[in-house]
């Protein structure tokens, strides 16, 4: 015990630790040491081990400090040697940071005390030896502040109180009538020291030690207290971390940047963090102090000249002024930026990553404080993941695992610029349904959507909620904006599958269709009204908030087929029109996993055909409507068909219920029947006949189309004629066809013997054939049940996880809103569960469902094909499951090919490589 | 091979087959050769085994017929040297009967041949030797008339020509210019033959055979032959029996009770099937043949005196007529009747059940033709049970096993007669949700049921659908009618709580709530007309049928307790009232297993203070108004607990979502409002917010719970301090909670610490406390598949199969009438699952739910309480789940209780018993 290390120094590129060791040294100090290894300039110092941490709480608070005692002052001795500079001394004061660093960063952990080592007598030697009293006075100033506040625990009592050392500064810029700390004099200084104490002494009863030993043990004791301290305690709680982790102390020698114009301080990204272009960017200032950059009362200045001028010129400066007045470090400094910009090269070398990284240049010596990878745009997290795998850094794996899948989705949708929302003002929250921004001009009718677009004018649609009547005019509007819905009502589902932003669920809109207006609390909007929808976070803001639009770079095309050689589970899209396929063929979909033929059948020159057969009385008359539909089906599936050439369209039988094709209003009804020459009667009879209590759980899908099979006739007939009719064009087609709501073995059969029957009519009427599939949704819980009994008679299985969702949990998805926000906010959820699939529930069923099926039948394809195919931790789960498939909007392709990529990739990764990462992230 | 025993002879008691035999004798086979044995006088006789018919077909038709010759001459020679006559002798001949018989009677098979032995010769000497040549020509023709038939297959092609034979009698008897058989002369019997003859060699091209022992052949292989028919084949198909059962042949010695006033014929059980009363009822004929007592050309006659006497007196008829013209057995015959008299004794120790037997007394001689259990009504299936078991015949565990539960039912509820129905003009047909039978006048509207009912006059309710606003009027009501809903719509389920007859879905009523009429068809029925519903087939009659009331009678009461001193699975009731309680209590239930509290919330003084709740505005708005509510909940359970002293009472916390509470239409909504003092528009807005598009899958149970938690905190405290008043009574109460709609563990969390933290203020408040239970309700898939997670949290599970059949097939219980019944016509489903549990899909769910939750909870109670919990099929399953208890309307509770038991019985019974019974069955 008494042999144990617990001191490793760094510096002078001797250091003891190195970046795999934080565990042992924590995040910061595993960092400090490994950029002391490669050659950077770090300051040196030493990390106290988390195992000295833990052994203060196991073995007793002083018999750990004694121990550690010979450790410390050797680990001094150590800077001592390297900054020649020494702790406690009048002439060459050595003056100490102390930081506590545990595996991740905690709040609730002591942060920082600088400038230790300094007294009242060693400030004045300091300021004479160095001829910079203003430094000297200002430092100590600081380290009293801190030392007060964060080892002896002078803060402010209520969340409401005045900082007590910044009240004091009030005090004596108010006495001096000065604004501006800058302005305070050296004396002012001298006096705020004297006060500080004062207060300390008086509102703690302790005082700041002289002995610069004494300062560095309180300042290591007070970072192991706050390991145990009440808020570091809660936020392990919440996040799982254990007690015994333990925090490391970094004690590292201090440098200086504002110790004359010959210093500089300022931060730097090896690679532009906003386009990822291979440019060195950052900002500095000289003679100054590393919070005076970010605290924006000068102006930083740019490091590179290229960087410089193009700041200019956006700034709109003359070269004249810019050179003068705020040079480049590369022509101010031109040795330091050559060494700095060799340090870059280092890092990325070093680290394979961007890396956003702090410097400050002493008296013209280079000293680098920090590396860390750099946080990114969306758009430089793909260029520069694709250009350091082309430069070689890292592999086609890494590169992929480098994409966080949500950050694509700025990529693929409008936005917005974070400045702008900062001035607009927010009218209320609903739930993020659909990606993307958007500003336009409130309308509360589909038609009227239709008509100011056709006019020009961008639109919102607003409506208590969407039906399929409104897809038009939801495609002609911007955005969508409904009071009630979840994530997967109508609205959210069809918005995300044309890519338009969409806010759901806003129950605070009062909606008036009669005076075409709504509103939230006292404050009414008006048809007419400018507003803005921000799909990423629900927000609703007043007027007109600028938006931009996205494009799709050569950078994210190359990395999406680089993901594809990686990936198991392949990607297919939702797509219901030949245009919706073309934009899935483009966002790289390897075929159609949902088409849903009714959303065909809401166009006005059908609408009138399928209202015909929903009123039809019998038989006959069904299949007289249904004789007229066939063609245009027909022609759907031919044009489809054909854009997916080479590759699997997975089409599912009619699947709503019928009362859904048929208006709700009186005016409508009678207009039907006036078209379709019967009586208004007749026609509210078979309204009140169709009407359903709970029409999620109701006569649809599959119950329907076994009870109308000549609906199911007229489907197949047009997917299998229009096969036909390409083929002999020469074109390559893979229809799938899909039943849909099975829940009992011989509803499956019976379907598959009416598909067969019709398939057979068809080659022999052409005497010819196609290859085609049939398979059935798994979206009820009994077909999981019975998973084993149905798997022999399919070639596929497709997952509606909504549906699933909705049964499994008795939710249903429409009314949801008035609870589930409740039970995310108590905690009941984590996650909405449309969002991202329940694991311990609903994907349990998928995981046994796919076992029992691929146990029967070793060809069986399982796919899912609701919205959590475009979920990332869903697809992740769905590879662990086994699925061959995951089908999302186009929209979602390229989330869920990175995804996918990264779920095979990580699955190949060993075990120790996993551990060693999950240790690297912790 | 050529050893091979095929031929089993019996007569004169040395049977060489008995009861055991059934699979080698058939049933038939068996069961002669048995009576045989045990000393009756059976014709003589041989049974053909099924081995031969097996050996018929597979080691062909010739063979075998040549293997069985010596085997079945010799049985000829047994029945011979029985019966003292001989087969194709002239002086003395045997006629014999041929007859099939499988393991179990099959339609399509081979039925009987009798009278073989006849022939042109032997009729002419067979009259002269008896010296009634009527019996001699009537039995020749009746033989060529069967032989030509079943043998030579002389019948009708289609299905609507008239039977070659009777045509040809027809003819006759028209030139006789007679119209009774029995008025054609000896001539007229003989020109018969000569025709039927002709007719057969005319048609068939074949003639019946002379030598009696070429006719026996024939009807031989004419039996096994039809083992393969079309019609036998396509049973078995049906039935699932394998074809290499075989089938026997069963040849036996004729005998007449047509010879002369010295014989007869007739039928009778050994108790009474009616009542069940020990005494012996049947009928006879004197000089009369079989088909005679059924035809009812004859008035037949009572065989006791007893029996006689009280005939007489029903029919009207003198004591001197009776005993002129109708005497019983008793007195026309005493010594034959004694004899039958010991028969009946010896059937009964032997059978040990009610036997129904066939007899004929030929020239004083008594014959046994026939015997079996016989049928009969449930009020004598329970009498007959009870007093054969205090008699000592059969055990506690046989007595329960011999009570079918469904045919409990009549006892339970009032019921048509028969013959009323024959006559009564049906108008439609629904779906028989709730059983009993119901006359009275059409009302349209739940008010109108209770002012009607109030005024004397009994009603008949009829609805679209009803809804809980309607209790009061289904109350008053004898019976319900509903154009939509299945067998567990809110009409259904509400019916049979209430133990009302209902019928359900009936889809072809066109209700007309205006005008006061229903519409079937063209004829109208209007409010005021009688109609009459048959709960147990969904029949709709015009009109007043009379309905007669059931009692239980002591011998249930006792059969009752028996059964439940054999059972495992308990047996409890749902029940929402005192009244409720106390009929279950009368029932036998063992506790309440479901008390929905929000069926209390209907009654109109409650309804506007919880319509208050709902419309609150705020969390002190819905609290005012629960606290209004307190005192009546309170009230409510005291008397429910008190009633359920001693035994456990299950009460669910609220389920429905709050638009069940507000009315749909603008009047009543205009009311609420200024009832309340509120505006009409505040009403809407809040109707409008809470409306859902799926009220099954929506706002209610614990996720209201969980967003009102005022609301559990006041029913908890209602409960707890009606048990606490209770307590200081001195009356032993047992509350359990249950929380409805579980689906996630943190809501289950959630509740029991509502529940806890306010059982802790009653207690505290009372410084005394009560023991309860919390459980919850397993209704929603996801529960099922985390029921290891919950289980540890609470002290029950119970199983909501109503719902959870809903959720599992995605089927809502109030829609499914648009495709359950042609799901039921089609076979895509075998029974309407809400009725008979799925045991395929949400058994599984139910099975896997309990082991589940038992694994890691020893404690855990487990039962049901959907309505499966009174369906047997059901019942029989959740004993073999190993659930400890079901609880189902209080009417099912004498269904239930003998379920249980027998499910326990079956259980115990060895696989050997289990085998020899299914054999006896089949």
């Amino acid at each position: 015990m008494g042999s144990q290390k617990f001191v490793y120094t760094f510096g002078a590129r001797t250091a003891e630790g190195n970046k795999s060791m934080r565990i042992l040294l924590g995040g910061k100090g595993a960092n400090l040491a490994e950029m002391n290894r490669i050659g950077l300039p770090v300051p040196p110092g030493f990390t106290i081990s988390t195992e000295a941490c833990n052994a203060y709480y196991k073995d007793g608070k002083q018999p750990t400090l004694n121990l550690l005692k010979d450790q410390v002052m050797h680990g001094i001795e150590t800077i001592e040697n390297i900054a020649g500079k020494t702790f406690g001394s009048e002439s060459k004061p050595l003056l100490l940071s102390v930081r506590s660093g545990a595996r991740s960063s905690m709040p609730g952990m002591m942060d920082t005390v600088l400038n230790l080592g300094l007294n009242d007598k060693i400030v004045e030697a300091w300021a004479k030896a160095t001829g910079n009293e203003r430094l000297a006075w200002d430092s100590y100033r600081r380290f009293c502040q801190m030392y007060g506040s964060v080892v002896l625990g002078l803060k402010p009592i209520f969340q409401d109180e005045v900082d007590p050392f910044e009240q004091i500064i009030d005090e004596v810029k108010e006495a001096r009538n000065v604004t501006l700390d800058n302005d305070l004099t050296i004396s002012d200084l001298k006096e705020l020291v004297v006060r500080f104490k004062a207060r300390i002494h008086e509102r703690t009863g302790k005082d700041i030690p002289d002995d610069p030993y004494d300062q560095l043990w309180g300042g290591i004791i007070a970072v192991f207290d706050s390991w145990m301290g009440k808020r570091a305690i809660q936020y392990r709680k919440i996040n799982d971390i254990p007690n015994d982790w333990g925090t490391a102390v970094n004690v590292q020698a201090m440098v200086f940047g504002n110790t004359s114009n010959n210093s500089a301080t300022g931060v730097a990204f090896t690679r532009d963090p906003a386009t990822g272009e291979n440019n060195f960017v950052g900002e500095y200032l000289i003679n100054a102090q590393g919070e005076d950059v970010v605290a924006g009362i000068r102006t930083p200045q740019q490091i590179s000249l290229k960087g410089s001028q193009r700041w200019a010129k956006l700034a709109n400066i003359s070269e004249e002024v810019r050179k003068s007045t705020y040079p480049s470090l590369e022509e101010a400094m031109p040795t330091v930026y050559k060494e700095l910009d060799d340090v870059r090269i280092m890092l990325e070398n070093h680290y394979t990553d961007m890396q956003d990284l702090e410097f400050t240049i002493e008296e013209g010596r280079l000293w680098i404080l920090q590396t860390r990878d750099g946080k990114r745009t969306g758009e430089a997290m793909v260029r520069i993941a694709h250009d350091l795998q082309v430069e070689g850094l890292i592999s086609a794996a890494t590169s992929i695992n480098r994409i966080e899948p949500d950050k694509l989705n700025e990529l693929l949708h409008p936005v917005f610029n974070k400045k702008d929302l900062k001035t607009a003002k927010m009218i209320s929250q609903g739930l993020p349904a659909s990606p993307g921004a958007a500003t336009g001009q409130i309308v509360f009718f589909a038609e009227d959507a239709e008509d100011w677009a056709a006019a020009g004018k961008p639109v919102i649609l607003v409506r208590m909620e969407t039906s399929p009547e409104d897809i038009s005019g939801m495609n002609s509007a911007k955005g969508i904006l409904t009071a009630r819905g979840g994530m997967t009502s109508h609205a959210a589902v069809v918005a995300r599958g044309m890519g338009k932003c969409a806010i759901t669920g806003a129950g605070s809109l009062i909606i008036d269709y009669t005076n075409r207006q709504f509103r939230v609390g006292d404050v009414v909007y008006k048809e007419g009204d400018w507003i803005s929808l921000d799909g990423y976070t629900g927000y609703i803001y007043e007027g007109r908030v600028p938006t931009k639009d996205p494009e799709i770079s050569t950078h994210l095309q190359k990395l999406m087929t680089i993901a594809d050689s990686q990936s198991r589970l392949r990607v297919l899209a939702n797509a219901d029109t030949p245009t919706d396929a073309k934009t899935a063929r483009e966002f790289g979909a390897r075929g159609i996993g949902l088409c849903r033929t009714e959303h065909m059948f809401f166009k006005p020159e059908r609408i009138r055909i399928v209202r015909e057969m929903v009123l039809a009385k019998d038989e006959a008359g069904r299949r007289r409507a249904l004789d007229k539909l066939l063609p245009i089906q027909m022609q759907d599936f031919e044009e489809i068909l054909e854009v997916m050439h080479d590759l699997p369209v997975t089409i599912r039988l009619l699947d709503p219920p019928l009362h859904e094709f048929l208006p709700e209003d009186e005016a409508a009804e009678r207009m039907i029947a006036e078209d379709l020459g019967i009586t208004f009667e007749e026609v509210l009879d078979r309204v009140n006949t169709l009407h359903e209590t709970n029409p999620m759980l109701g006569h649809r899908g599959c119950r329907l189309a076994n009870t109308y099979p000549e609906i199911t006739q007229m489907q197949v007939h047009a997917i299998l004629e229009a096969s036909i009719h390409l083929k002999k064009r020469g074109v390559h087609v893979y229809p799938e066809i899909m039943i849909p709501l099975t829940s009992i073995g011989n509803e499956l059969r019976m379907q598959i013997k009416i598909i067969r029957d019709t398939a057979e009519e068809i080659f022999a009427k052409y005497n010819d054939t196609v290859d085609y599939k049939v398979g059935t949704m798994i979206e009820i819980p009994r077909a999981v049940i019975i998973a084993d009994q149905i798997a022999p008679m399919v070639d596929f299985f497709s997952f509606g996880t909504n549906d699933l969702t909705q049964m499994t949990f008795g939710f249903s998805r429409d009314d949801i809103g008035k609870f589930l926000p409740i039970y995310l906010e108590k905690g009941i959820l984590k996650k909405d569960p449309f969002q991202s699939i329940d694991q311990d529930g609903v994907g349990q069923l998928v995981s046994v469902g796919t076992a029992n099926g691929k146990r029967v039948n070793d060809h069986l394809k399982v796919g899912v094909c609701g919205e959590h195919g475009g979920d990332p931790d869903s697809i992740r789960f769905f590879h662990r499951s086994e699925l061959d498939y995951v089908s999302c909007s186009p929209f979602r392709i390229p989330i869920a090919r990175f995804v996918a990529a990264q779920s095979a990739i990580n699955e190949k990764m060993s075990d120790e490589a996993l551990k060693i990462k999950a240790a690297e992230l912790a």
